[in-house]
């Protein structure tokens, strides 16, 4: 490989990080051997499979692409020339240790400026959403690659809206207005991290809200969602590569009614 | 097959019928060709998927064991001799309309008294969770079949709760001492039906509180927690084969302490 990958070079080995990635997580999954918390208020468990999983990937990163940056959720920015990395390698760390398989490695590569490709792979039930700029976005499942396809969904009282939480909106200043969309769409469903916008993006969704996020909980998201005829921003509808209030849809008039409605 | 079998004919019966389900459920996953609204107020999708699957398995139930009675959730109640199979052809259908894998086939089999059998199948995932009055507990996963045993949790701060969905207590009688125990655990996960108990019976999470059963969701979950160490019943103790308030532990003391939060 060389520092002037192609993209093609390029998915294939974010697929290399992926399989590595999994070959940490799985045996761990539903078998995790210590959980710490990572913040002393609160609760945000970080286990073993997340810092090696991490670790794993970033070696190879370091062996191949020497010159490349890396952000990763737990071992920080190492900064690079041109392309960044960003890395979450357990995404839904609740669901992983509650042994629901909605959690996902997240594999994100950027130029800086806009996200090129993306990988949300779950291993358990053997799922790896994938998009790369230009190209379409696709499930990886059972040996197949089939085409990620959104679906239309022109009123909200005919949508699915998702979200991790319910808790992270209450006693926010954002509370009336969930509490507003999540009584206009005609289902809300909690928990999924991650899986949410790949369900989203293979048709079955039409809405993910969430309310802090970091970037590297959504970089790897934005291709697919967007290469699957989606839309990814952030609650004013503008670049959500940093993170902060994420919405997606997968239908353009969602997305803005829904927005209208957060935006108060 | 007689009219008198052997707890290990039915047993092997029972996995058959999760099969015949699965054959019809499956391909239709994320794949629902049209939604009904079952009740005209409010939202309870009832798929062809959930039709078809029930009416595969009561085929095979009364050309095999025509003595027997059957309750099921689409079909209503066929009267028998002795034996009654319970059927929720898939629990979760909000979860199945999602995409996401968390919903499940529930069969028991009980004789009026007790539930001495149960399976909960989810095909996409391929876990299929089973249990037999005596003999245990078992995850049948990747062609190996597992003992499943509930883990020790002495005291509600290390626990983690999960329930179908917050908004079943919103605004009822329950909603104080619901909070109250959610905010006494480590963690409250959301989603999972029947998911849940069989994640409970793994020893992955601690306690599932529910609020408003039906046999057909309950029954075929009984063994499957008891056989696994766990204890399962209503909010004061009592049998929990007729569904209402359901509150499930792997650990006694977790759930006595969970009762007395739940009577206030």
């Amino acid at each position: 490989m060389t520092d002037t990958p192609t993209p093609k070079e390029l998915l294939s080995f974010a697929h290399q990080l992926a399989d590595a990635a999994a070959r940490v997580s799985l045996p761990l999954f539903r078998n995790v051997p210590k959980i710490d918390n990572k913040i002393t208020r609160g609760f945000d468990p970080v286990t073993e499979a997340d810092r090696n999983a991490e670790a794993a990937i970033r070696g190879l990163i370091e062996t191949h692409y020497p010159t490349h940056g890396i952000c990763g959720e737990e071992f920080g920015v190492k900064k690079g020339e041109k392309w960044q990395w960003v890395l979450d390698p357990i995404d839904g760390t609740r669901a992983f240790i509650s042994g629901i398989p909605t959690w996902g490695t997240l594999i994100a590569l950027n130029d800086g400026k806009t996200v090129s490709l993306g990988i949300m792979d779950q291993p358990f039930t053997g799922e790896r959403y994938f998009a790369t700029a230009g190209n379409g976005a696709f499930l990886r499942h059972d040996g197949r690659d089939t085409k990620l396809t959104c679906r239309a969904c022109d009123a909200l009282d005919k949508a699915i809206l998702a979200t991790t939480s319910p808790t992270q909106f209450v006693g926010t200043a954002q509370e009336a207005v969930w509490d507003n969309l999540s009584s206009t769409v005609q289902l809300t469903r909690y928990g999924g991290d991650c899986y949410n916008y790949a369900l989203l993006a293979g048709g079955h969704i039409d809405l993910v809200v969430e309310q802090v996020l970091q970037p590297y909980d959504i970089q790897a998201l934005i291709p697919i969602v967007e290469e699957a005829g989606g839309i990814i921003t952030d609650w004013q509808g503008g670049n959500v590569m940093q993170g902060g209030q994420v919405i997606a849809a997968g239908d353009k008039a969602a997305h803005q009614a829904a927005m209208d409605i957060l935006n108060g």
